[in-house]
């Protein structure tokens, strides 16, 4: 039995609450458990420099966590002058995993940037970020339909995220921190609403892990992501008719 | 007429929302009308260098706004590498003015950090944070008396914080953001319970002003921070107790 | 009876001498008794890129200490990589203050920079600052006057701040650095040669005031700063002409 | 066929040549083709702080890649003042992928840094690193050896790493730069002796994946580790005697 | 007796062997005994800013040692974030030396950077690589006249450089690391083929030196860089005979 | 002629007025013509981390230039967040100029730290430092000998720096900054009062230089620095009496 009394093959009560922030273009409160992260959409029009002149956009992602999301505080990273590797490889994840459903020349020579700040932690921030920030990012590209109407839809496909991990020997979704942290493997898996992979990011640092325990683990993540993908329709609501998806 | 229809004396709607984190000692989400601030008071055993061995304890705060606080998005600082002068002169106020109205002697060799995260902003984020702060902080005290009893209660007395500034002639109270870049005088005013000046902070850039109008704007002032004081008893509720004040 | 025998509404020593850089356009050296700033101004026929395309010149300002300014050494920020929040406050201060009294618009899309570079400090190095570096700015603008006329002249009154403080119960005017270290309420106040504050800035950490002595503390400083002006125009000589003023 | 003429299931030349530095403890230059890694593994008799006290010793791991290791120059990162965020998240995913096998009790209070600086880069410097690194690491753990017998080896089996990927619709192994640079989807697997998996981290930024190309990755990757694993113990010689593996 | 069994005048064995890098324009790899560098030239078809529109080409140097290059790991300056003063004063040296026997006109608008990477470290790492460098930026020089022949050959005249140092009273060449750390004087020396200094850099700090002091250790010098010259020159082979120099 | 109508051979006016600052151990404002720095002198009874237990003091220096210092204004390195290397290089070369005249041993487990900031620069601000700086030492050895006199007396002899160079052909003494910008070779030379050379620090970047014309320069410096050590004999009075020297 899970500490939070789930089964291993459940997800913690997700809520997704659109439009929280006046000012995005997109934005969402979401929550799996009692971890919440904020995601804003901001749109600019104009793209990085590395991208000048090709006609596409770019879609990128900023994470971080405030300062008390955690059990123990910790130091703010303008504080220490930089982003520690964790945030960057997380936020690195968060856009690649968003640019996968994104087609950038149908979105035009525009940034939309997806802020994801945790303001409370339990474990899988970076999967529910990644699950909530294509919810804002959707909202942001209706928001821009409605004044630029797109030719070719920028959003090809839905995507969400879960951690699963094997505790104990037993394959569990969607760990919380407690069970983050007594987990031997711990993986990370991104997929579309059509059922494909788009990041796999597994590790046993403590106990490497056997093909068959992999395979449990990915069947485990694609129960888990279907039923984001589920949520996250309910929440964009009509703004959800564009996408192609399954 | 204001751009909210308020009178020139009237305060924006103000909620304050206690324990809205499960990890830190003390906790508030404030809002000031549409500017919102998550304050998150964090307890140490310990204190900083600089106080050891004085028998005394140490409160200090740290101000940040998310990316899309604002109506632009602003680049992180932590990507920046530093903090703009804008948001160290505003966390010194902040702890500068909680300390004011707290023992350090009789707090203990314990730190309390005061985290103010802007989630939405619309003028007056550094007032809101320390009205909210201050909620925050006596939270945590409480949460500290509750295993290590005070023999004196280290909170003297209540304090809130308010901005007042002329515009087109008139004083008026609490700006918002519109009213905030119109304003040719701009003073933030932190007073405690008792009706004394904790920082009174004036500033004339764009037409210096007179001493009737000092005065004026004080007034203005005096009549916002006793409302807001009142708000702050309310949130605390039996938390207040022990707070001598007025 | 204070420290160094003067009445509790007396200045320190005041000289200001100028045209002590060969290289700048305007220059000081100010002393407020063992207080002792460089001030130099810089002019630079381009804006910053805020102020681009307005037809506005800008006046800025930056504040620092020598290593050995202080009674002990203190680290330079150049080697810990960045300014304190003490430095970008009193910097900032500068800036805004001096502002005040320029017409940025007669200026003409003009940069002057004012650094002021504390040699000796025994107290108010903000203080003397902004009253040094507002006769290093008056010098610069009659050089810039020299070959080309302004039609508007752009300096439009006098500018001097001066310290007040509350030390065992008594208003007293411009703190050296023992008084400064003892004072319950510590005030800075800037204002122009026709009587109008630019800033108040007041706290009370370790002791909250009462308007009726913020007014006493007012008046002294009223009081110190029609001194300080006087001071300046006897500097500034013939270049004082074109300041309309009071 | 590939443009270096291999077959699709075929790894690069790979050449490992041991003590190649004579301050190090262990080191070597590890050879993947035209992707040249030299790794030296430094031993010192102390732990980082947040291992003090274990009883436990520490393994990590840096990287670097020379400024013209690649085809145009790279701006030094010790210019530019931090780390990208490609080098921490490679560093930090060859430290994890070492510890996976080093039983940190058996090692003792004793950390053993990995520096992996690449030399010339032509694809797969992070997988070459990893294959390398622990080949450096087994030489300085022998060197401990030699003078402080180990009552429980502290290596508890072989680690390399490969990357596989699929270009134009067909799975291949160890992709150079150009194959990496169209691949659609790109993969490295860490795995141990006895063919367990360390790390799998798959990304299809351009094209998500199905479960059976998963597979068929996978399985190429363990036919290429395979064969890294033999040539880790032929440069090893009498210095693989003491791993246990397989 | 030296402790690797030189005479006083004797060089160390040095090796020059070129084109170890697929992708620069000119490389090497240098050793002086057990002190190797690779040196690599990058061509840039630019020139700094502060070079624009002059016409003329920039030669430039970086300088850095792997971390365990030497006896002891040192930290990485990416990881602190700064470069040291000695890595400055090296690079800033590197690059001064090379441009004396470079025409910038005759080079046109073109940077090329010296990339002097050590790795691995027994004293004379300066000097070993402006003697290096000289031979990449030759390489680097040819490469760029096969497609585009210069009208005035660029580079002047040869270029190499040694160190000398008094230990216990005795002058002598090209010290290693442990002869380094025991001179009470120590001289770097850069010349150029026909025998005039570019550089003299020597220092006394344990013990001042005297005129006879001095020219001695210059004839030392000059001796071991006509030797240094003429492995130069038969490295570089049929890529010298453009160049002037004697 | 030179532009200030100095002989080849004569030296800028020279003024030393020491004890110019209230709080440090040691002072001096020296002048060589229009470049003007403040050298101050600050005891701390503790050695640097790597000095510890070796029963033995420490001298270091720091440098700087006020924003204004020069012709046109350069930005703060505080700003910049970061030292140039020219300022590295000279604060290591005016500390490792002292220390060679300082017994650190007799100095007993003290920092004195050496900071030199250039008010007015006109060339030679190095050699101006270190001329000035050996003054602030000394009488900062003289102001601890009071209060713990020395058994050995830690000064052994004067150190004094100056600049030469080469301008259309001729070997010039103390070049100011005109002279030093048009001089195709370079030299700072740092000797002691017995005549003996500390630094020599010759560049020929635009020509590099003969053995003949590098005698020559030498002798110049030589003649000049003899003038420079009378000048500090004098500045120091009786505070010159207990160093040994010639």
């Amino acid at each position: 039995m899970r500490n939070d009394s789930r089964q291993p093959n459940e997800l913690r009560d997700v809520t997704i609450t659109t439009n929280v922030n006046k000012h995005a273009e997109g934005s969402v409160l979401i929550q799996f458990g009692d971890t919440k992260v904020i995601c804003t959409a901001s749109v600019e029009e104009r793209v990085p420099p590395f991208m000048k002149g090709q006609g596409k956009g770019w879609v990128t992602a900023e994470y971080s966590m405030l300062p008390r999301a955690t059990h123990a505080r910790n130091q703010r990273e303008a504080n220490r002058g930089k982003l520690s590797g964790r945030t960057m490889e997380i936020q690195r994840l968060i856009g690649r995993a968003l640019r996968s459903v994104v087609n950038l020349q149908a979105l035009g020579e525009r940034t939309i940037t997806l802020d994801c700040d945790v303001i409370q932690a339990d474990g899988g921030t970076r999967t529910t970020s990644i699950t909530g920030a294509f919810v804002a990012l959707c909202l942001a590209v209706e928001h821009i339909a409605k004044s630029h109407p797109f030719q070719v839809y920028p959003i090809n496909d839905y995507l969400a995220s879960v951690s699963v991990g094997i505790i104990e020997g037993t394959p569990m979704l969607d760990l919380n921190y407690v069970e983050d942290s007594s987990a031997k493997v711990d993986m990370n898996v991104v997929m579309t609403g059509s059922g494909k992979f788009v990041e796999v990011q597994g590790t046993g640092e403590e106990a490497p892990f056997s093909r068959t325990e992999l395979q449990e683990l990915l069947d485990l993540a694609e129960h888990g992501i279907q039923q984001l993908i589920a949520a996250q329709k309910q929440a964009l609501g009509a703004a959800s008719e564009h996408i192609r998806g399954e």
